[in-house]
């Protein structure tokens, strides 16, 4: 069992020998083939999203990792004279809040503890005293800590507002049931080596049309410009500049083996059996949990540093790296923490066998 | 023979099975192991241009295509009260233009035909007339098509003139040999993909390091920061972002391979010859070039379509595609040419199984 590596991460994750066994053969960028693989892989991304072309919903593919999705939804749909509003308890809230800044974009930001999920209710009171705000953002699952926010109820609240809702899925999507349409999302940002458990090289997002063809003319950056991407894509199914063509054929793979595995229920459904294995093991270890059960999802979680003062996380990694179990530091603002991921392809034996290896290591 | 595909294309190319095979393993971003090969790439990325840490040059690795590179050196080193000068004879250099007007940069362009080389003489007299101009940018290999820019002759002329020296060598770097410091050049960007023989996935640039300072606080987006990038390499060996893992361990496989093939002038050499095959077989079959012979590189050639009226374009590459030869279409802005790539895991047999393929096809 040694022999194998476990990534308890965020991602990059644990992928299938099959995934990326998809990327042994070369692959041209204008290809027949390969042309006809970014079509299904397109189409499939809105069917994860219960969303589809004819129900006025478009898949942008972006080369780079996560955060170049992000911004270029980001860069290219908020215009001049747009106000964004960021909602933000954690890093990668935190994140956006930075991006509007090199993009001097109009900004407003609504911050919340850490510990804390954005509460719809405090949102609807601040758009209603601030009718100029366009666009808000949030972030689903706040890898910071593993908290989910409330992205449907936030919807609402949006909606009731008419604001265009920037959801930024990237640990989430394909692990977490998302309706795109219900929750009333406009743009979804999601990257290849999350849930859906591809290898990294790209980022997509999934944008209601309407509101994509407002971005022509708007972006800031040539190769984050979201609408030209997508017109790209749309004209020839090419990519404007080299795509990754390899992580793209490892992708397709992938969604295959979300489809065969059952969708995203069945993998939301094991991620959550991983967490439970997870949990009830750390606490028996004497680990302690930074978050409140009730707003933690089942991607990642935080855990506190023991408080035996001779605990280092920089030995604890290493060793349980020597057992092939790659763990992730934390990003807390105010408190040590490390993180443990259930996602890609971590079975509850693998848990288990983490956690053998951290009751040895401790 | 017709099992294995064949990409005659300016990449993404045909790489060897052990290139794709370095990717069979999952690998975290912030493991130890990964930190230690991106370090390794990093310094034999300067090493090829004949470069060093001592000598005051960094490497760079930007996610996403060659053009990311390109485009996060030219937002983040052209500082609001610079003037960039682009050098343009053709689609690459007219990018570079693309892009200078998102960031809204002081823009001044010098443009040649697309069948003639940049002109240093021309070039020094424009500097002379305008010594307002801070930055110069230029093509290494024209990859429109496929001729190479005296860039040699073009840095000296930059500096005689004091001016930061950028040179988009996408197509060319590992396949011609660049001397980065006797050429003067401050900036050289390339991609993964091209003659190193990586697969796509990132871009990378070499600086000149009292250059590359001045960036600190510039840049015009967060992903494609260049300074925050280097920075975050050099503080703590990992990426700032998800870099796409898997690409970069068959880039340093890849890097391994060039080095056994005999560096850059072994492969210079067999580039050069699978050139003089296709040239000679095309003549042979009635194909005319594009450009003159004296300033066409070795890298990629464009030739014209056939003057027979029934000659078409799609259905001559499906039926190349199907005998698994992949060439590339044209991208001349006034004339009708398809080209042909002497570049990747292609040898003379692969050349003259292509032109066996041409001639049983037209």
């Amino acid at each position: 069992m040694s022999n194998r590596k476990f990534l308890f991460t965020p991602g990059p994750l644990t992928t299938s020998k099959t995934v990326k066994q998809a990327m042994l053969e070369d692959m041209g960028s204008r290809d027949h083939a390969f042309v006809k693989a970014i079509k299904e892989i397109r189409s499939e991304l809105l069917k994860l999203g219960h969303v589809s072309q004819e129900k006025g919903y478009e898949s942008v593919i972006i080369q780079g990792s996560g955060t170049f999705g992000v911004e270029s939804v980001i860069s290219s749909v908020v215009r001049p004279d747009d106000i964004l509003l960021v909602l933000a308890n954690g890093a990668y809230g935190e994140r956006i809040i930075k991006m509007a800044g090199y993009h001097r974009l109009n900004l407003q930001i609504l911050r919340f503890e850490e510990d804390q999920v954005v509460s719809p209710e405090t949102t609807d009171q601040y758009l209603l005293e601030h009718p100029e705000v366009t666009h808000v953002a949030v972030i689903h699952c706040e890898t910071t800590t593993g908290l989910f926010n409330p992205v449907e109820a936030l919807g609402l609240v949006c909606k009731k507002h008419n604001k265009v809702f920037i959801v930024d899925a990237m640990s989430s999507f394909g692990g977490v049931e998302v309706d795109i349409e219900k929750w009333q999302i406009d743009f979804l940002m999601s990257s290849s080596n999350k849930c859906i458990e591809g290898v990294p090289g790209f980022a997509f997002a999934i944008c209601k049309k309407t509101e994509l063809l407002k971005a022509k003319g708007q972006a800031r950056s040539l190769s984050l410009d979201l609408y030209d991407q997508w017109l790209g894509l749309e004209t020839n199914g090419q990519f404007r500049f080299t795509p990754p063509t390899l992580s793209l054929m490892a992708f397709r793979q992938a969604l295959h083996e979300l489809d065969q595995e059952g969708g995203v229920k069945a993998r939301e459904e094991r991620y959550k059996t991983n967490k439970r294995i997870l949990d009830a093991g750390m606490t028996e270890l004497g680990f302690k949990q930074y978050l409140d059960p009730s707003i933690q999802g089942h991607i990642i979680s935080s855990f506190l540093y023991p408080s035996d003062p001779s605990f280092n996380f920089e030995s604890f990694y290493s060793k349980l790296n020597d057992h092939g179990c790659i763990i992730y530091p934390g990003k807390l603002s105010k408190t040590n923490a490390f993180r443990i991921g259930n996602i890609g392809q971590i079975f509850p034996d693998d848990v288990r066998y983490l956690l053998e290896c951290i009751k040895e290591v401790i």
